[in-house]
């Protein structure tokens, strides 16, 4: 059987559909590097990626995830710091077609370290000012955790208040689960 | 500029992906016959469209648009009844991998006549007792009209409250958005 996209999958596919090689991204928490790999392969050598964390153990893990994928990975520029500090660590003119935020905690890791909703917004307001039209930005939002339904809700709410002359906001959620399963956001700018 | 899938598109999508040649499937609400269009040419002649709508305009105008198209249609089925009767209409082991509904009102049409949450459910339960493993029902809903928003909360709490073990039940929605545009259910069956 053929299932829908989960969140996972559908994210990616967001990804794939708005992102071109040569492109520049972001992805704003690296976590154990999975979407930073995805990211690399989908921008190829021409490309670049931005990737950020706050914390140390998943910049390691990204970097070995990388090394020892068949990739030349040069165009990755890992930083050791949170996704609050996006807008200043890109170039000011940086042209952004993608970006993509997994909320909640390091899978593996420190349960207690979660992203919260301020800085999230934060980093997304900073993925937004270097967006270029068409660009997308993909949240996949994790909450089933002790202070995930408060960012969720927050960040759902910022989403929900964008322009819409400037921006289109789509939600993909499965809506009759019991366990709270992640669920989308893609943030396109449309002018 | 490449845009997100709208609610028509992203509903198409989803039976493309879940539909196959050969299959049998259902328009719930045949309207101006568009979506029955795209269904006869998905499953092919091989296959079998069962078409449903309570407006005797909406089967003449389809019967129309069937017949000015480049393709066999003697596998589509038309019935001038509600989407309530599929149940009594279906061969009874009759196995269904796509079901669409359009809910609202028939486009060109008189806006008075609208889908009502009752008979839409009749019609959904009716899909679902036929519904194979793997298969989807697809719901656009739109809301906008007198009468839409009751609709609207009545199907979506009976979306919500179908049982995960069998049914996986996806939103699809854009959030950001003033004049309420349509969004899509799906409704999969899982085991």
């Amino acid at each position: 059987m053929k299932k829908m996209q989960n969140a996972l999958e559908f994210s990616h596919q967001l990804l794939s559909n708005h992102v071109n090689a040569g492109d520049t991204v972001i992805d704003g928490t690296v976590g154990n590097g999975h979407d930073t790999l995805f990211l690399a392969q989908l921008v190829g050598s021409r490309g670049t990626v931005y990737g950020f964390d706050i914390q140390e153990r998943a910049i390691q893990q990204t970097q070995e995830r990388l090394t020892a994928a068949p990739i030349n990975h040069t165009h990755v520029h890992l930083f050791n710091r949170g996704h609050q500090e996006i807008a200043s660590v890109l170039p000011p003119m940086a042209q952004v077609s993608g970006a993509i935020f997994n909320l909640g905690y390091l899978p593996g890791g420190n349960k207690q370290l979660i992203t919260h909703a301020e800085t999230t917004i934060q980093g997304l307001r900073g993925c937004i000012s270097h967006l270029t039209v068409g660009g997308i930005i993909v949240i996949v939002v994790y909450y089933g955790h002790p202070g995930g339904q408060t960012e969720k809700n927050q960040v759902d709410n910022f989403c929900a208040a964008l322009p819409q002359k400037q921006f289109a906001v789509l939600k993909y959620e499965f809506i009759n689960q019991v366990h709270q399963p992640p669920f989308v956001l893609g943030i396109q700018k449309v002018s």
